[in-house]
């Protein structure tokens, strides 16, 4: 049976009350808050807080998601169901309407302070395009990928909100073999990646790592993730230590964070797992996400990337990264890295969608990308099945390139 | 001409009136709050301050020297002056002398907050060591090693004051090729990396790098790092996007971080560099930093790396680091990587000190080691010329092995 909810909402849109994803919003000259998308709306939690309407222990006057992240499976459960309770229940209408602020009148901001950034490479469409490419003479997976969710730290400070301007970074590059020595100017090939990332609330114990059964108890939600990448300077600089510059000048994320709770039905089989992982990366449940990714340049789409390909899960990514006994703090974010799937159509990034740059891209305007150009709008969008036939948006991340400075 | 304390103080230690470096200490029952080494005390700004003694903007009853770091170049140096003036003037001696607590009575804190961790790789011996021990057919560097100073981002939620215990981690391993699966279990091959590491205290503005010649308007000062590392893990996982949990699960630094301003006289030249570099990594001032480094385990000198032997210096892996717009926050740590010297006995770690295993390190106490065993302490010392002869000491970090936890 669906819930229906007293607020007026296009159920195609993805923000029904099966979602209620939070965020953090302001208004001309107030503070920044706490508030869940519904409909074409932004209830305003530290409103209702005031208002006696939900239980609040600080944790909506805020800045961040951060203080209720903490809080707590319990009070996430709690409030999502004091949430769907208001905004089904006719009864609590008059109370609840002045809360509701429409979308189109807040700026929306970065939902989470960042506290450490980790991203994967859990995509075996992904990981083994980029090693045919790279490594046309080799096997596309090193050894070690199908035994453990390869990944690499991220730089915190540079994860920005949905909408931040997007300059092209400057940097040591190899611009091509007539051109031995590197060379220093804006990258020439500028790439997006579409991924899906979670968002750690409750910290774990120090030198404890987090099963992958406990996964809910720890995890906030889930989001849309932008790992801007220059791949001019990544091919140059990270051998051997990984990628950083070429990754380190912006990651964004979507503005909603969606709770892991409204994603249950969005559970699926992951890909068979073969060989068998070891004991600690072993999972109970399914948790693949049947998430369908799109991506657009400019408004035009140019892939679906399919996020129930992944091949390892975020429980297994969770796992492994807390393995060797570095605790979780609140705010810490993972990202599943580039999501690929098998048919063309389903890259996650331009490096592999024009094949680094040998199959160009018809965007169906007349032009075509091999890697960004100045002034492109890049968006990433994903819906997931709810409960009861009903779709979850996890709304976009968006961003727009700008020229490198001079 | 030596400037004199009215503080009894045994120059040889090297936490003289030349040195003056904070850390934050606390006592029982007392909140943590921000003081100065010296002789073998703590002098309690906290308590001067509110004894009208210095200037204080609410930097030094915090339990970080974060809010003092951000402060800047023209605050540090007026506090700089002012203790200079307060422990030099024998007119001040009965006003100060109350703030001055044995360091032994005292709890030293970890003295930062951490933003983001970056580590370097940027001794020439370490990485062509390195690059032997497990390349031997091939060039010991990369083609851009001499191009750019190569680093990655570290995980900045696992960096530890000196003395926290350091718990083996656990993790996937090959275990050698009478193995050839993986398994799960606790590093057979644990070691430490003596390290520098320099910490940012004013914010750098996003999307513009920070030049080299701008190095002492970011840095506040430098520290000793330990970049413990699990050799197999590292191994096993590194490829393609460079070490994580080999490395994530602890990095210990020092308690006191010496002002910039305090290392002024231990400048030297760097090691030549050829290829010349790239524009934005060129320096006017010379920066290498003789800085003496000394790694004890359980007592017994096993290393003597010379820091002025590393090949690119902090204001060249401070403005590679930025030039491609990621802004400094305050608390971001930027690690040298492992300081060796040409000599085996100037090798800082144990990978390279017994050689992958195959040449063991003597102790002189009956023991020997390839890699780190249960139970061994590790001390990193570093002391470096001050003015007029003195002697500046960077202090210590020191961490202890503790078994894997089952």
């Amino acid at each position: 049976m669906t819930t229906v909810s007293w607020v007026e909402i296009d159920e195609d849109d993805g923000f029904g009350i099966e979602n209620l994803p939070y965020g953090v919003f302001s208004r001309p000259g107030e503070m920044p808050r706490v508030g869940v998308a519904i409909g074409a709306y932004v209830l305003d939690l530290a409103g209702l807080s005031s208002a006696g309407l939900v239980e609040d222990r600080h944790y909506f006057a805020s800045g961040s998601l951060n203080a209720f992240m903490v809080a707590g499976r319990a009070a996430w459960h709690a409030n999502r169901a004091r949430l769907t309770e208001l905004l089904t229940d006719a009864a609590h209408r008059a109370q609840v309407e002045p809360h509701l602020i429409p979308v189109a009148d807040v700026e929306v901001l970065r939902p989470i302070e960042v506290a450490d950034y980790v991203d994967f490479y859990s995509s075996e469409h992904h990981a083994s395009n980029v090693g045919r490419i790279f490594r046309p003479e080799a096997e596309p997976l090193k050894p070690n990928w199908k035994r453990l969710p390869v990944g690499y730290h991220g730089r915190a400070g540079t994860v920005y909100p949905s909408g931040t301007p997007i300059v092209r970074p400057s940097g040591q590059r190899m611009t091509g073999v007539s051109e031995p020595e590197p060379s220093y100017g804006p990258s020439l090939r500028l790439d997006f990646e579409a991924e899906v990332g979670f968002v750690a609330g409750v910290p774990s114990v120090a030198r404890r790592g987090v099963p992958t059964g406990a996964f809910r108890d720890h995890v906030f939600g889930f989001l849309l993730v932008n790992d801007w990448s220059a791949r001019d300077l990544q091919a140059w600089e990270s051998q051997p230590l990984g990628p950083f510059l070429s990754k380190s000048f912006a990651t964004s994320i979507s503005s909603w964070v969606v709770p892991v709770a409204a994603l249950e039905h969005a559970r699926v089989a992951p890909p068979v797992q073969d060989p068998e992982p070891l004991g600690y990366l072993r999972c109970d449940e399914p948790w693949g996400l049947d998430l369908r990714l799109e991506v657009l340049i400019n408004g035009r789409r140019v892939s679906e990337p399919p996020f129930a390909e992944m091949y390892w899960t975020a429980p297994q990514q969770l796992a492994h990264a807390t393995v060797n006994g570095a605790p979780l703090r609140t705010g810490d974010l993972f990202a599943s890295g580039t999501v690929s799937g098998p048919e063309r159509g389903q890259r996650g990034c331009l490096l592999e969608l024009a094949w680094n740059g040998r199959e160009p891209v018809e965007l169906g305007d007349g032009t075509e990308r091999t890697f960004l150009e100045d002034g492109d709008t890049v968006t990433i969008r994903a819906k997931a099945p709810g409960a009861s036939g009903s779709v979850i948006s996890l709304g976009e991340v968006v961003g727009t390139v700008f020229p490198a400075l001079t």
